[in-house]
């Protein structure tokens, strides 16, 4: 069988390229996690996703994209990287995006609103359009 | 003291970041290793130089880089990922780089220029300029 990759390399990645995402869809938290990579490298993608047990690798217009966003698949992100510290800033993108996470599923999301657009502010990438659709969601609900 | 970082840590992000170099300066080929990072990411390069005992970190535009030139030093890398094997595409290139680096250090540079013509064509993002600056290093010595 082949080998699979050690945790130490996969943390590695992602410090590198791993990215988590903060995205606003039809009036929902929706998390994410992605790794893009130039296309001769898409069979690592499918060696981390095995790690994950989860996620969908699709191409891109220059490279592929593993994508992971379902909840019980985020849990498995978020459980990996508590157990495999990330060494650069990402780990601080991380420790928010974890945040976020455990707020979602509490469902606090409506009366810790304040403190997702916080934690979302701190994560590298988020976009300036998601924070303010987050600010948006006090209305919901 | 500081844990130093795992190595498979460091070729996880290597994989992920690092770019093996080929250079042509005053007719000599110059090698280098190379990893840029975003400028909150810089104390993370000066942990990979503490590993390859060897490099110079400086301010780029927009993040900070790693960069190892010296023959002594390329030594270190090559003999580094002899050890650990890098898991991506990018071991190709590493492949490549060592053959260019092997020629060099037999001095076998004029004798074998269009195997070192190949080997530089096969690594990515070694510019069609220096592949054609080599070409021309046959009417040398």
């Amino acid at each position: 069988m082949e080998k699979i990759l050690e945790d130490q390399w996969v943390v590695g990645f992602v410090d590198a390229l791993g990215k988590f995402v903060v995205d606003v869809v039809e009036n929902k938290v929706d998390l994410g996690f992605i790794i893009d990579v130039p296309k001769e490298d898409v069979q690592i993608l499918y060696k981390i996703k095995k790690i994950f047990q989860c996620g969908r690798v699709y191409e891109l217009d220059d490279g592929w994209r593993l994508e992971i966003r379902k909840p019980h698949c985020i849990k498995n992100v978020v459980e990996y990287f508590e157990k495999h510290r990330l060494r650069t800033r990402k780990r601080v993108d991380f420790i928010k995006f974890r945040k976020i996470y455990l707020i979602l599923e509490k469902k606090q999301l409506l009366e810790k609103l304040e403190d997702v657009v916080k934690y979302a502010e701190g994560i590298r990438g988020i976009s300036s359009e998601v924070i303010e659709k987050l600010k948006e969601l006090k209305g919901i609900g």
